[in-house]
């Protein structure tokens, strides 16, 4: 049995993905960037392993028999197989891996009840894991392109730091992948601090829900022609220059826009909810003398805040006013008023790419531990 | 001492009136399209009256004595007094209103607490209470541009049934107006039911709100420029074909698109609350089968649900099983979950415009009766 073991990060838009011009293939109708979260909070161990003895393709996700049988993983597996025997052709000696059936294993250390998605974090460790099982020469960009197809913003967990996901124009997807912007140690004081919103309704799964804004929203054209590739640039410059004011407004700017196109979807797709807003009007509240808190919100109604770490305490005893009450804050500030709607906080930071790691989540007769 | 009475009614944009080109004479960025509510439910009565012995203008609005001393106010007194000295300089035995001062008094048959915007209505009774105390001979139309300085969406309540109010493109406003797309005897079946939401925030103004999406949504232009002049053609025309599917569609999709560009500004302007948001989840219910309820949402949290009489039963049936609990209602369905949020209901359905009457508001001594 060969196996390899791997740890990949989750990734938080800055600038969002919202559209597909090719549902198979995963390629968006824009570019988008992302930071990098640290894996000490939120990461995918994803386990793959390599048999002669193994009869059939099996994944356990979270300690649960899933099934691969899904035409995204299928492509990513089938291209990774592709890359592992174009290797072995050109080496005779190596084994065969290319043909044995491959056994997955994949846990996070983050509870699913968080509500955060954990697609891009699975799908990043799932492909990376088995590049390197199948010690493949490709660089990170090109692997981004294989976890694209599993899940769209996965291409963007394959590095750390600040990541752009250039979307390229080929029908083909070859030139839609991620890339580096700058690496963890450019800003390594940038924070984030989630707060996980409770939410009565079932959002909108974000891919229905972009192909509704694509076919319907009269709005969503202008938006990816001309807003983001402007945005696109911006904030690429903001990340270089670590200007954290404008960042924080192209990032909050950005979020609005992303869920004003939801709501001009039809019919309408609300993602922010009422505590959502109150978070943005905290944001605002913090931002009143200085701008030194970014809020960012995905297809659900979670807030992610980005702060320089500079201003910690600033923006975090803020937020504990509010929310001192639950569950998930490194340390303690003054509480207020205890308002209602946020579960838990998750305080992190940016964060490295994948990693190789020892620690094995299968065991000698390849199942998992 | 002269005086004159006259009612006017609320309306409800379809195609919303969002964005100022000029902040002083009130001249829209696009083209807008209304319903005129009945005045049974919804209506201004203002009483205007002038005599030599007044000292100065005045005002009462419903009991309190209000300041007239607005620029907007005094815009269009001005106004009325240059048409009405036009009058009175051509013919020489006319009394000369235009050097009196006014004592104008004006109530609501509506409380202020069910939240609706009750300045169109005032200012299309304010300015037709004048004209015809003055006896002046321009048409609706021509009192409409006087009407759009006091408030811009009051243009459209100087005539009844379906209006529109043409953005129009001169420096002065001259081909800023109001016309009549079809009366309310082309469907007097149109009704409305106005859903009054509590809300515990304060809504951001709307002049104060337009200002900020002008300046700061990148989709907003796009909307003006592409998405409501098309929607204003199609909405017109399925007026006219009393098409009630496609109105409903447009009007739905425009009230989003309307909520979307305030999103879209920064920071964020929200006027739908997550009860708004229930409302239209309960009117994409009613619609399932077939599109018979058009929800639309003004700047702030209330629904306006647009239906026909054929209808009637079946509308208000669904929304009574979550607001039966509220008052408001002029027939009783059968009330299942009680749905919080939603403070009263308004009945009401398409209607005329402006109405000379004998109620008079001021009595002899010229003093509120």
């Amino acid at each position: 049995m060969y196996s390899a073991s791997v740890t990949a990060p989750v990734n938080i838009a800055t600038l969002k993905y919202w559209g597909k011009r090719d549902k198979t293939l995963n390629l968006p109708t824009n570019s988008s960037i992302s930071v990098t979260l640290s894996q000490d909070d939120l990461r995918t161990l994803t386990t793959a392993a390599a048999s002669t003895t193994f009869d059939k393709d099996q994944l356990w996700l979270n300690g649960k028999l899933e099934s691969l049988d899904t035409p995204r993983t299928q492509a990513c597996l089938a291209d990774l197989r592709k890359l592992r025997a174009d290797v072995e052709q050109a080496n005779a000696d190596l084994p065969k891996l290319s043909t044995m059936k491959l056994h997955i294993v994949s846990e996070n250390n983050f509870p699913t009840a968080a509500g955060l998605a954990s697609s891009a974090a699975g799908f990043a460790a799932l492909i990376t894991a088995i590049a390197k099982l199948y010690e493949l020469p490709q660089d990170m960009s090109e692997l981004s392109k294989i976890a694209r197809k599993g899940s769209g913003s996965a291409c963007r967990s394959l590095f750390g730091g600040f990541v752009a996901w250039e979307m390229g124009d080929a029908a083909d997807g070859q030139d839609s992948k991620a890339v580096e912007v700058a690496p963890l140690d450019h800003w390594p004081s940038m924070r984030a601090v989630i707060l996980v919103v409770s939410d009565d309704k079932k959002d909108t799964p974000s891919t229905t829900g972009m192909q509704a804004t694509v076919q319907t929203s009269d709005l969503f054209a202008h938006r990816v022609t001309k807003v983001v590739p402007q945005c696109f640039e911006e904030m690429k410059k903001a990340i270089v220059a670590k200007d954290f004011p404008k960042f924080t407004e192209l990032t909050m700017k950005d979020s609005n826009s992303f869920h004003a196109v939801c709501l001009d979807s039809y019919p309408p797709i609300f993602y922010l909810n009422d505590t959502s807003k109150k978070i943005i009007k905290l944001v605002e509240a913090i931002n009143k003398h200085a701008t030194i808190a970014a809020y960012t919100f995905d297809a659900g109604p979670n807030a992610v805040i980005y702060y320089d770490a500079a201003n910690e305490d600033e923006v975090l005893s803020q937020l504990y006013k509010s929310f001192g009450h639950v569950q998930g804050w490194k340390k303690a500030y003054t509480a207020e008023t205890a308002v209602a709607g946020v579960s838990r906080i998750i305080q992190t930071s940016i964060g490295q790419g994948p990693q190789v790691t020892n620690e094995s989540l299968i065991n000698e007769s390849g199942l998992p531990n």
